[in-house]
C-alpha cells in the first residue's frame, strides 16, 4: 500500500512500483518485502533480476504436465516414467512435485508416480476434477499396476483425500496402501500431540 | 540443496530447478522457500510469472539513478528534484529509496533529497565513494542548500555515516542537523530499550 499511495505522486519510480507490485504474485510475499526486494535488486543485482525474469518466461512456457503421472515437465512423458529402471507395478500418489522430490530423496522407492496437484479441498473449489481422478483412475487401471500407495499429506485434507481416492480406487481390484503413522524419527515422545501417539500405539509392531 | 541435488536425476525438472535457483536473488529466500515459489508458480499463477518476468526485465533497463539526488528514476532527473514547489534550501540525506518514500509519507517535510543508496559499512567494502560522498558534497554545496538534514537510520552503522557526513559537510559552511532521538510515539517506557531512553532523558523539552 504504501507504494501503491506514493506512486500517483512521484511518477518516475512507476517501474519499481510495478515491480513491486509484481513480485506481491509469489507466496508469503507481501506489500513491504515486495518493496524490499524490489529495492534490492535494482540497488544490488540486476543480473540476477534480468536471470529471474528469463527463468520465469521459459519455465511459464515450456513448463507442462507429464501425460502419464501428472507432475511437471518440459516434454510429452517425463524422465521418470520413460525410464526403464522403475518398476510399474508400484504407483505413489502424491500430491505436489515437491512430495514426490521427497519420496525419490529417501532413495527407497523404485516405482512410478501420480501427482494430483493439491488434494481435496471443496472450500477453496478443489473437488475431483481439480486433482484429476479421470486420469488417476486410467492411470492405476494400467495392468501392470497391482498397488496403490496413496502418500498424501498427514493432514486432515489429505487423510479425506486418501479416503476418497481408496473408495474410488476399490473397484480396480489392486492393494491400496497408505504411508505408516507413528512417530517421527528423531522425535520425542514427551513433544508427540496425541494423535500421532494414538496412532503409533495402535500401529505397535513386534522387535 | 534439495532442488540441485534432483536435477542431475530427473532432467525434465530444469527449468523449475533454474526457476528455482534464480529465485534465490531475492533477499530473505532461501532453497526450500524458492522452490514452493517456483511450484506455486507454475502451478496456479503463469500468468503472474509472465508479468513478474515483464516487470523485471524493463526495471532493469529502465531504471537509473537522479543526476541530483541519486534516487531511482527512469528519467535523467527525477520528478521530486524537477518540481517546482519544494524548497531546494533543505536538503535531507536518506540511506535509501524506501527511506525517502517514509519521509515523503509524513508530508510534513517540503524539502528536496539525498540518497546514499547505502551507508558506511567498512566491513562489506561500502566506503566513501560507494555512498557518492563527491556526488553529495557538490549538491550540498549548491547556493540554495542552507541546511542539510543527516536523516540516516539511528544505529550504529547510520551513526557513524552520520557523523563522517557531519566532518565532511563542515567546510560548506551550512547548517547541519540530524532526526530527533527519544521514545517512539505509541512506544511503551517499560519496553524502551536503555539508549533510547537515555537520549530521551538528554534530549528532553518543556511542555
Amino acid at each position: 500500500m504504501a507504494s501503491r499511495r506514493t506512486s500517483s505522486v512521484h511518477e518516475p519510480l512507476s517501474s519499481l512500483d510495478g515491480l513491486a507490485q509484481a513480485l506481491r504474485c509469489l507466496p508469503g510475499v507481501g506489500p513491504k518485502a515486495a518493496q524490499r526486494m524490489a529495492l534490492h535488486l535494482m540497488q544490488h543485482d540486476r543480473d540476477g533480476a534480468r536471470s529471474l525474469a528469463q527463468a520465469l518466461a521459459h519455465a511459464a512456457s515450456a513448463i507442462r504436465h507429464c501425460e502419464r503421472c501428472n507432475t511437471f515437465t518440459e516434454e510429452a512423458v517425463c524422465a521418470l516414467c520413460r525410464s526403464g529402471k522403475r518398476d510399474p507395478a508400484l504407483l505413489c500418489v502424491v500430491e505436489t512435485p515437491a512430495d514426490l522430490l521427497m519420496v525419490e530423496h529417501t532413495q527407497a522407492y523404485a516405482g512410478l508416480y501420480f501427482v494430483l496437484m493439491g488434494r481435496l479441498s471443496p472450500l477453496d473449489g478443489i473437488g475431483p476434477k481439480e486433482i484429476r481422478l479421470d486420469r488417476l483412475l486410467k492411470r492405476a487401471g494400467d495392468d501392470s499396476v497391482r498397488e496403490v500407495i496413496l502418500a498424501t499429506n498427514p493432514s486432515m485434507e489429505g487423510d479425506a483425500t486418501a479416503l476418497y481416492l481408496r473408495q474410488q480406487l476399490a473397484p480396480l481390484g489392486v492393494r491400496i496402501t497408505r504411508l505408516a503413522r507413528g512417530l517421527p524419527v528423531g522425535g520425542d515422545l514427551e513433544y508427540a500431540d496425541q494423535n500421532t501417539l494414538l496412532r503409533a500405539l495402535a500401529g505397535r509392531s513386534e522387535i
